[in-house]
C-alpha cells in the first residue's frame, strides 16, 4: 500500500482525499440532469463497477437502486479465488479473508450401501488446489460484500454513494448525438414523491439491474435458456446437528429423498442449505407450490438421515427454480451493426445460472471488472470508444462457457449413482467431475480470445505459466528495497492502469548495460515507446503503464543504486522516489516465481497485464516494436 | 472470528451490539459523578486499557485526556512482534499488517576503512528470526495506532470514547472506604469553562498520563534514572536520496559526525531519522540549545556522506534528551504496606526509555494488557482485589530489565568502533549485540517469575517450547471442523478469559475413553474442576476458562462426532454448537506444532494461558488436582 505520495495526511490510508465540487446526495437533494455513466442496480455487478469508477472523480457516475437501502441478508454467498484476487485490487481481500468462512475441503456423501436409507461420507476433495491461486475460496453474506464495495466508494475521491429509491423505467438512445445520448427515465420508488418520474441523460448506461432487467428489455434483449423444472429451496440457518461435516462444504445425495448442498458460512455458526424439493411440471413456477420453511427443514432431515438438524433460527430462506439463461448480446449494438455501444448489461441482467455452482455473483462482478477500465479509458480520452465493443464479445463467450458447464454439472448432480460408485469400487462421477471443474469453479479458467486486447501466442514459451488471455497468476516475490516477502500480483490495484512485468534474464542485474536497462531507457526516451506515446505531459511516468521488474537474484545480491530511473521514478506532487517497482526471487522458502510460472531463465521476458488482471501479451525483452504496436492498437497517442 | 452466536446480525462483525444505558459523551454532556475505572491519558497505555475494559459494559470506564483530540502525527512508531501478537487479540493485527512498514532486515553502516569520511554497509541482519513469532515487526505512525484502539472502543458493547479536554490535577485515596475511594480532581483544559474544576470518584485510577504524570506525583512516585547528556533529534520526512538502504532499517555510524538511525515507515515514502546532535553539559536540556530542522538535516547529510538527502516535506520533528528512568513502584501501596492498590501508573508515567531501542510504546501497552484482565476479574467479582498487587510486581521487574538492556545498548551504540571491526576482520560488536538482543527487542523475552499466577516448572518438560512465565508462542494448526489452517495463538481474544490448551498424547483420538475424554468429563462434571468451580450458573461453559484441544492426527483422521461435549459445547442465547474448539496438526507444510513447541508426544499435556497470553502452567493431562489448585489460587469459587 502506497500513500503520502503528495504529502503526509493522517487517518486511515484507505480514505483517499475527497475531490472538490461533488454533488450532494440524499433524498432531499436534486438529481443531476446529466452524468457520464449511469449504473442501474446495486447488486454485485453494479457496485463492482461503481467502486472502480469512484476512483476517477472527473467521471461523473450515478448508481441508481430501486430499493430504499442495501440488502441485509440472503442471496448469493460464494466468492471464488479469482474474485478474491480481484478484491485484492480493491483493497479489501484481507478484510474478507478475516471475517469469512474458507472452503478448504468439500465432502461428498452418498447412500450407505449397507443401509441405503442412511448417508455415508464417500470422499473429500481439497477445494482449492495447491498453487491454483494465492487466495482462499470463501463464503460470505452477499449484503456484507455489498457493504465492502460501498465502503470503497465512500472512501474514493468522488465519495460515491447510490441514489436509493429510484427505479429505472425506460432507457432510450439518440443515435444522432454524442453528447449524453442516452435518456434514462426513473421513477420515485420510495414514496417521497411516489411514482414521480425524472429523466437523467448519460453518455453510458450499464444495466446491472438483475434478472428482470429493465435496461435489457429497453435495448431489446431477452433471456433465453431452459428451466430446470425442479424446485429448490435455500436457507441460511443457525442450527445444531449431529451431522459431523456441518462445517465443511458438502454435497449430499440420498437414495430416494433428493440432494442437499451444505455451505458453512462466516462467523462459525450459520450455514446454508440448498435443498432439493419437488419436480415441477413444465410451465409451473416453484413459487406457486407455496413451499414453507418447514417443508425445507423436513426435506433436509429426510435427506441427511441418520443425522438430524435442529434449527434454532432461520435467518433467510427462498424457493427458486432458476435454470440457465442468457441474452444474445450484452450491449445495445444489434448483430451486424457497425457502431459503438452506449448501453450495456452485466450480471444477472444478461445471464443467470444455477446457484449450486456458486458462480452467479462472481461472473457478475467479473463482467463489470472487464467493463470498468474500458469505460475509464474511453471517458478519459485515452482510447477510442470502439474499445467498448470488446466487452460484449469477451464476456458473452465466457457466459456461454459457464452455462454449458453449469448444465453438465446439474446433469451429473441429479444423475443416479451406479452400484460401483455406491460400493466404493469406483470413484463417484460427481467427485471426478468436481475435481475436473475446480479450475473452472475457481474462476481461473477464463480465457479471452486473441484480439486487439489479447496478443498472439508467438512468445508464449517465454512465460509458459502465464497464459495469454488468462488471468495473471500471482506468485511470491521479495521486494528489493525493503526485502518484504509478498505476492507479485498484489501490486495491481483497481485503478485502470496497465502493468508491464519485466522478468530479467539470468545475466541481468541492476547494472547498467543489461537488457533491463536497455528496455527501461527505451521506454522512457524513445518516441515510439508506449510510455512516451500514451502518457500525457505532466502525468506521472507510471500513470498509464506501470512497469515493474523481477530479478532472479535475491535482494541482497542487487544494487538498488544502479536501477534505471524508470524503476525508481519520481512521481506525485513532491516528485518523491518510488521504491516499490523492483522485486527479487523469494529467499524464504515460498517458491521461485521463475520456476513456478515457467519463465525463460536465460532470456527473461515482458508480460503485459490488463487493468482487469488478464495477461495481454508476452514478449521478449527486446520486443520493442511489438510492444509499441500492441499498445498503439488500444491507446491513443497523446 | 466467531459471531451470530446470539442470532444473526447484519453489518461488520467488528461492531458488537451496543449495551443499553450508556451515558452520552460530548463537550456539552455532564460528566459522571463516579465510575469504576478512571484512566488518565489517551496514549498507547491508556487506550490499550480502555479497549479491553470497553468490552465489559457492566464496568463503567472513563478515559480522560488533557488534549482536545487525538494526536495526528509524531511520537513513537515501532511495534514489536510481541505487541503485534497482542493486536491479534484485539482484532486489528491484519489491518496493521496491511498498512504498515515491515522491518524485515536491519542494515549496518560504518566508516569505510578505505575512506573513513564515507560510510559503507558492513552487514545485514534478518530482523525477525525464523519462528520467533508468526508476526512481523512493523512501524506505524503512533496517531494511527491510537485510531485503531479508538475504533475497538467505539465498536465495543460500551461504545467507549475518551473525554477529551480534561486535565487531571489531583488524585486522593480515602483509605476508610471501599466505595469509590479515589477522588480525582480534573479541570477543563479546552476553554469551554476554562480552568473550571470537577471531581469524579472512582474505584480504580490508572495513570497513563505520560512522563510528567500527575497521577504518579499524586501517589508520591518519582522517576529516577540518568540523563544521557546527549541531544538527539527525530524527524519524519518525505525525501529523496541516493542512500540505497533508505527503505531498510539502518544503524549508521560515521567516523566523526555521529550516528543516524533510519526507520522507513508506512506508505512507501515517509521515513524517520534519529540524528545524534551535540553532547550536552550536565544539567543542560536539549530544548535550550534551540536546534532547528535545518540543523538536523545538515547533521544527517554529514553523517551519511557520500550520500545526500533532499528533504521535500518535514512531517514532524522533535529534539529530546531522554535517558532511562523508572519509579520504585507502579501503584499506590507503599513498600511494606499490606493492602490492595487503588491507583496504578503505566507506561511513560512510571518508566521512560531511549527511543532508539523502540520499546517505549510497546512496554506501555504491555503494562496495561497485564493490568486490564486483572481489573476485569476483580470488578466482576471473580477474583479478590489482592490479584491487583501482582501488576506492580510483574511489570516493575520487566521495566528494570528493559532499562538495563537499554543502557547496555546505548553504551554499545555510542562506543567507537575498533580497527578490526572497521576492516571487516571481526563482526562489529553492534551487530553481535543487535542479534543477541533480537528476542528482547521483539518483546518475546518477558519472563514473569513464579507466583500465584505463574506455576512452578515441575512439568515444564511436557512442553519445553512453551516456557512457563513467557508469552504463549503460537504455532500452525488446522481446525478440525473445517480443515482451516491457522495459528493456534489466534484463538485468544482480549476478552479477559483464560485458555486451557489440551495437547493430546499419541494414543489419544476423539474416541471415548481416552485421556482427552477423561479430562473433558472431569472438567465439566467434577465439583473440584475449575470450570465447575469458577463458572457462574447461566454462564457459558467457556465464559472463564476456554478449553481447546490439539490432536496429533490430521483433520481427516479424526471423528468429530465422538468429541466430548466440552469440546463442542452449546453456548449463547440460542445454545448453538461451537465448532472451533478442536485442532489437528498441520497437513499443508506449515509445521508440526508438537515438534515446533517440543510437546511430549507420548503423554501430551495441558498448557494454561493467562488472559494476557502468558503461559501460566504446564501440567500432565491427568493433573486434575494441580489444575484445581492453580485456579483456586486466583479465582473465587462461585
Ligand atoms: C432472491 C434471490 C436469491 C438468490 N439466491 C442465490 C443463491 O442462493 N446462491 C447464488 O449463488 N445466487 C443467488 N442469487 C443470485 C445472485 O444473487 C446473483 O447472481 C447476483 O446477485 C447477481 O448480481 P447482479 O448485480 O447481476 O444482480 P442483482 O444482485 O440481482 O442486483 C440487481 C439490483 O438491481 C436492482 N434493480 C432491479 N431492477 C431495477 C430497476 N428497474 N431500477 C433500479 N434498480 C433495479 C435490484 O433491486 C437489485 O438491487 C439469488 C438471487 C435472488 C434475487
Ligand atoms: C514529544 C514526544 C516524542 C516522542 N518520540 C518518540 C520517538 O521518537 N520514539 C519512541 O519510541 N518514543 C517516542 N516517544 C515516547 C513514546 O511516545 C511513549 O513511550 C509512548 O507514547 C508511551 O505511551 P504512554 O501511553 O505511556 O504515554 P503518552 O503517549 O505520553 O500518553 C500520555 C497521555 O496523557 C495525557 N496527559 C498527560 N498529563 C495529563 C493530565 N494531567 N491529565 C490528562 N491527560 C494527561 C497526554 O496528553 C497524553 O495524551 C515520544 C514521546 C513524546 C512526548
Amino acid at each position: 500500500m502506497q500513500f503520502y505520495k503528495d504529502g503526509f495526511r493522517g487517518g486511515s490510508p484507505d480514505v483517499k482525499p475527497a475531490a472538490p465540487n461533488r454533488r450532494n446526495r440524499g433524498p432531499h437533494e436534486p438529481l443531476p440532469e446529466q452524468v457520464d455513466v449511469l449504473i442501474a442496480g446495486t447488486g454485485p455487478a453494479g457496485l463492482c463497477l461503481a467502486a472502480q469508477l469512484a476512483q476517477f472523480p472527473e467521471i461523473e457516475t450515478m448508481i441508481i437502486e430501486r430499493m430504499p437501502r442495501n440488502i441485509v441478508k440472503g442471496k448469493a454467498d460464494g466468492i471464488n479465488t479469482r474474485t478474491m484476487e480481484m478484491f485484492q485490487a480493491f483493497g479489501f481481500a484481507d478484510k474478507v479473508k478475516r471475517e469469512t468462512y474458507w472452503v478448504n475441503q468439500t465432502a461428498f456423501w452418498m447412500p450407505d450401501p449397507a443401509n441405503p436409507q442412511h448417508i455415508k461420507r464417500v470422499g473429500r476433495v481439497q477445494d482449492v488446489a495447491d498453487d491454483s491461486s494465492e487466495m482462499p475460496h470463501i463464503l460470505i453474506n452477499q449484503a456484507r460484500l455489498h457493504e465492502l464495495f460501498l465502503e470503497v466508494m465512500a472512501n474514493a475521491p468522488s465519495r460515491l454513494a447510490p441514489d436509493y429509491g429510484w427505479e429505472i423505467v425506460d432507457v432510450t438512445v439518440d443515435p444522432t448525438t454524442d453528447d449524453h445520448p442516452v435518456t434514462v427515465t426513473i421513477k420515485d420508488a420510495t414514496g417521497v414523491n411516489w411514482w414521480a418520474t425524472r429523466t437523467v441523460r448519460a453518455n453510458y448506461v450499464v444495466g446491472c439491474d438483475g434478472a428482470h432487467s429493465k435496461v435489457r428489455q429497453a435495448i431489446g434483449g431477452t433471456l433465453h435458456g431452459d428451466a430446470a423444472h425442479q424446485a429448490w429451496g435455500v436457507m441460511d440457518i443457525l442450527a445444531n446437528t449431529d451431522f459431523p461435516d456441518v462445517r465443511q462444504k458438502c454435497l449430499v445425495s440420498s437414495a430416494s429423498e433428493g440432494n442437499v448442498l451444505i455451505l458453512p458460512r462466516e462467523g462459525g455458526y450459520i450455514f446454508r442449505m440448498y435443498v432439493e424439493l419437488d419436480k415441477l411440471n413444465p410451465d409451473e413456477k416453484a413459487a406457486n407450490r407455496k413451499f414453507t420453511q418447514e417443508d425445507m427443514i423436513a426435506a433436509a432431515n429426510r435427506i441427511l438421515r441418520p443425522y438430524t438438524i435442529d434449527v434454532k433460527e432461520v435467518v433467510w430462506w427462498s424457493i427458486y427454480d432458476i435454470g440457465h439463461s442468457i441474452t444474445d448480446r450484452f450491449d445495445d449494438v444489434p448483430e451486424g451493426a457497425d457502431r459503438n455501444p452506449r448501453v450495456f448489461t452485466a450480471g444477472d441482467a444478461c445471464h443467470t445460472h444455477s446457484p449450486k455452482a456458486g458462480q452467479g455473483m462472481n461472473v457478475s462482478m467479473q463482467d463489470t471488472f472487464n467493463l470498468g477500465w474500458k469505460l475509464v479509458h474511453v471517458l478519459q480520452g485515452r482510447a477510442d470508444a470502439s474499445l467498448l465493443r470488446s466487452y460484449s464479445r469477451e464476456r458473452l463467450a465466457e457466459a456461454r462457457r459457464l452455462v454449458e458447464t453449469d448444465h453438465e454439472w446439474a446433469r451429473i448432480m441429479s444423475a443416479p449413482t451406479t452400484p460401483a460408485e455406491r460400493d466404493g469400487t469406483e470413484e463417484p462421477r460427481i467427485i471426478r467431475q468436481f475435481k475436473a471443474n475446480l479450475e473452472f469453479t475457481g474462476g481461473n479458467a477464463v480465457h479471452y480470445a486473441p484480439s486487439a486486447l489479447v496478443g498472439p501466442g508467438t512468445y508464449q514459451a517465454l512465460a509458459a505459466g502465464l497464459a495469454i488471455g488468462r488471468r495473471f497468476h500471482s506468485a511470491p516475490v521479495v521486494r528489493l528495497a525493503d526485502a518484504k516477502p509478498m505476492q507479485l500480483g498484489h501490486v495491481a490495484e483497481a485503478d485502470a492502469r496497465w502493468r508491464l512485468y519485466v522478468f530479467a534474464g539470468r545475466a541481468d542485474s541492476t547494472a547498467p548495460g543489461t537488457a533491463i536497462h536497455r528496455l527501461a531507457d527505451w521506454l522512457v526516451t524513445d518516441p515510439s515507446s508506449p510510455v512516451v506515446r500514451h502518457t500525457r505531459p505532466g502525468e506521472d511516468i507510471d500513470a498509464v503503464i506501470d512497469v515493474r521488474a523481477v530479478f532472479q537474484q535475491t535482494f541482497d545480491q542487487l544494487a538498488v543504486e544502479q536501477l534505471p530511473s524508470l524503476l525508481q521514478p519520481k512521481t506525485g506532487r513532491l516528485g518523491l522516489q518510488d521504491h516499490e517497482k523492483v522485486f527479487c526471487v523469494d529467499h524464504k522458502g515460498a517458491g521461485d516465481i521463475f520456476k513456478m510460472r515457467d519463465i525463460d531463465r536465460e532470456r527473461g521476458c515482458m508480460v503485459v497485464v490488463r487493468p482487469d488482471q488478464y495477461v495481454a501479451h508476452v514478449l521478449p525483452l527486446d520486443g520493442f516494436a511489438a510492444l509499441s504496436a500492441f499498445f498503439g492498437g488500444i491507446l491513443r497517442p497523446v
